[in-house]
């Protein structure tokens, strides 16, 4: 246990971090360094990319980055920066292409992130060697057709590897045969680690969240919470007994995913799996999956996204609807950037120090906390 | 005499402090804690706090303080922060209240800042001690019904000792027995120091305030100035001799104040009372009571607060009209908020080196920054 | 050759610099004081100046500037701050006067700078010496007209002797003989060295300026951006034969500066003049006058002003029409800024590092860049 951590216990209990972890700018910086490069961090779904050629480009982190299937069917990404003076070389935010072209100098790449051409500047000529002057490769991997990236220069270990053993039988819910229906995007004043510790515990859910509150078991989600431990976790949103998935009536949102079977309790269990600090966290439910990603910006700044995937072939307006899908999550959203950047007010005071975390139902953010001290007091 | 001071003295006569004192936020914090936290502030009347339970929210330096009165009748002030994760525990500006409940996980407090309740941690349980869990405390007194706090740790010393010398007679206009009418609050892009300055001459009025100059007695009023000596001065707004008020015709605009009679020369001479360099100041008229307030935002931002009171019987609309009772400050603040802007553009310029101040119409700006300094030089 | 652009060598060919010198604010701060405020500024014509007491301020790396022109009809330059405590002595931003009067105390100074009054502060009174207090003095030259200014302590070389070998024959256009006919100003999200490197070469022009490129001859353009070499440099914007002035359709814009004749291909050729890094841009076409003026405003954003002049006996409507005689550089401004602030996002990236620069299309580049890094390895 490292010194920040000790920091963190006080008379037998344990509580938030010293302020100044939430507020310093070098704090944040190490943070980027040391945690946020060194994470998977959830980027797509493969069905943004159907064919070879398709691109779409994502703002993660303060970079711009492309993500493309070349004409092998790999999936690729790239810093969307020509290694000439740094121009976009993808100024839309999706398409399908055979090259990207920057539009200063009309340097052009390959999908695969190959410099194909510079104009009046021949490869081999004066020094100039294209096997040096690639798209700045990104670090990308497919996990159930969710597609994650890491932006640091260390590939960390294999996101399957590191979840098998937590989300057994997530394959029958075909991930990768789903679509994106929705997403919101909410841009939050508050020290991203606020909406980490917020999302991690169900202590608040009674008081704050109504809507949420109707299909899920608060009772078994203090539970499932405290499963919540390590970088990589599983596990499932509990539902109460008369509810088929996540919505106001227990009713089902949209057809059943995959092979799963509401006659089925197991399939109406669902499954999912989160990643701490940098928090993804993705809930499966029988008809339909959500997606959060927690992006930090700048100490007091943070973008939270949360989408909605449904299955692939699933009509909009007759299998389900946009606004039922997503009334639960969206007022629970909005409820929950109320309360961290009312809460961020707070630990901003300069006489703030964390009172107790509750042992049991507080317990997944002593468990994250942990997990981020650890990765700050790595070496580099 | 300090270091800084000296600096600021140039071939004999007196000058501004240097450049970096007005732009420097390593400055701006050290004022934090040497200045702006060790000063008694403004924070409102006792008129808003007429009940047990009664409270109101104030924004004071980045801090949101809670005024209220406990069921004894004590005035108390507390950070509107949760001990639990920080989070507001009154959201409202004002209201009345047997307790104040944090909105994030119902941690409940007595108005005397106790914790009540803390749900799922009962007190004793698994080392939590609730008597180590109150509210922050702030320091507070209430001097004529007017409400002070200060942020800092140590209590500074009393307000009515130090004041005892400088408002004898002040108890006669019974200001305790007023109620707001009228505020107006500007944000100011300047540095504070350049308010407090602006404020402590009138060297620059003849030229620039109309309205005030009908009934302020300009030359009296330097003189006035000159006796605003140390963190504390007394004193009033000098009138011309035909002038009941400091209305733009001389005339009253609201019900005498307490026992004060238009027929006693005394008692349109009025009194009042000043504390720099986070400057409070108070003129109090025969009819009426100005509190202008300045609240130090960063470096190069301040917020300007005027209000203005009455005699709590007093009838809107009859006895007095908003319009016209604030018409000469409104007046002057906007001309002062002009001129306090042009000025720090000047201070930032990377050339600025101040000119001479006058030996006496600008003395008090000398003496506030001589206390300013004192202040800065102390251990801590 | 400095280490600093010795870092630009990469092997074999040259680069940008390291990206934290387009990030970094004390980067900038040493800017601002060895190159920014050490050369001459682009600040206005002195057709602005038409007689004595006229007078126009200008907002100049963060300096309000007042040009005008004494009595004795010489141009001076001063910095818009009163040596009382600060305030703008001229609040407008153009006119005549017989002297410059702050609004705050009034404090009046000649057209020379002089302090001739401080109210109640007469000269000579309690260590008061009216000599040590005139404005502060900004450098000022005057270049065939166009007015430059230099922020610094000390005085640049003069610009005539610097100019005196590369502007040959500039003297029959009468560039003092114009006036202006419009200007406009960029706010650009960047900094400042990107907008440098984009004027400097052509490279893009001919895939983003298809206006630029009607009337200007590109491959000699190529070629004479390769004589872009040192702290000032000569020279035209060569056209097309076709053309006899930079217009969409190669016909005059305005009538002919000076003695210029458009049969004569000497005229019609033009000429220019530069100075960099702290971009000003003169080019002189046959029938008018365009100026480039970059005025970096922090680490991360710049303005970019263009001011077009014509003959100063040239009729609006007749002559020329403002939105004919604009729209090629107008254009290409807004292209510019466009491309600038694009490759400004991926300058930022954490992983960027320049490619190769065109040993020859951009060659402008490097030589800039080497005056820069001379500039600021000087001491001081």
């Amino acid at each position: 246990m490292t010194d920040l951590l000790q920091s963190a216990i006080h008379s037998g209990y344990f509580t938030l971090l010293p302020r100044d972890r939430y507020l310093d700018p070098q704090v944040f910086e190490d943070e980027y360094r040391k945690v946020f490069s060194r994470q998977w961090l959830f980027a797509g779904h493969i069905s943004q990319l159907a064919k070879p050629g398709f691109y779409f480009v994502e703002e993660i982190l303060g970079e711009s980055v492309i993500l493309t299937k070349t004409q092998e069917g790999e999936v690729r990404a790239f810093l969307n920066v020509c290694r000439h003076r740094g121009h976009r070389v993808c100024e839309g935010t999706s398409g399908q292409t055979q090259r990207f072209v920057c539009g200063y100098h009309r340097w052009s790449y390959a999908l695969s992130g190959k410099l194909l051409g510079a104009p009046a500047m021949p490869d081999g000529d004066g020094g100039v060697d294209y096997r040096d002057l690639s798209l700045f490769d990104v670090h990308v991997t497919v996990y159930h057709g969710l597609i994650f990236v890491c932006l640091g220069a260390e590939r960390p270990a294999e996101l399957a590897s590191q979840l098998a053993d937590k989300t057994r039988g997530i394959e029958r819910f075909r991930l990768e045969h789903t679509k994106e229906a929705f997403r919101e995007t909410y841009h939050v004043k508050a020290n991203w680690k606020v909406l980490l510790e917020n999302y991690l515990e169900c202590h608040h859910c009674a008081g704050s969240h109504r809507e949420l509150c109707k299909a899920m078991d608060l009772g078994a989600m203090f539970e499932e919470t405290r499963g919540w431990v390590g970088e990589y976790f599983g596990g499932s949103t509990p539902l109460k007994e008369t509810a088929l998935t996540a919505s106001l009536d227990g009713h089902l949102l949209s057809t059943p995913l995959g092979d799963a079977d509401p006659a089925n309790p197991a399939d109406v269990e669902g499954t999912g799996l989160g990643i701490v600090p940098t928090l993804t966290r993705v809930i499966v439910h029988i008809d339909h999956v959500l997606v959060h990603a927690l992006r930090p910006l700048s100490p007091e700044e943070v973008s939270w996204q949360t989408r909605w995937f449904v299955k692939a072939d699933a009509v909009e307006g007759a299998d389900y609807h946009p606004d039922r899908l997503t009334e639960v999550w969206r007022a629970t959203n909005g409820q929950d950037v109320e309360l961290c950047q009312a809460a961020y007010k707070g630990v901003r005071s300069r006489r703030f120090v964390s009172g107790p975390l509750h042992a049991t139902r507080e317990a997944a953010i002593r468990s994250a906390l942990a997990t981020y001290t650890d990765m700050m007091s790595a070496a580099g």
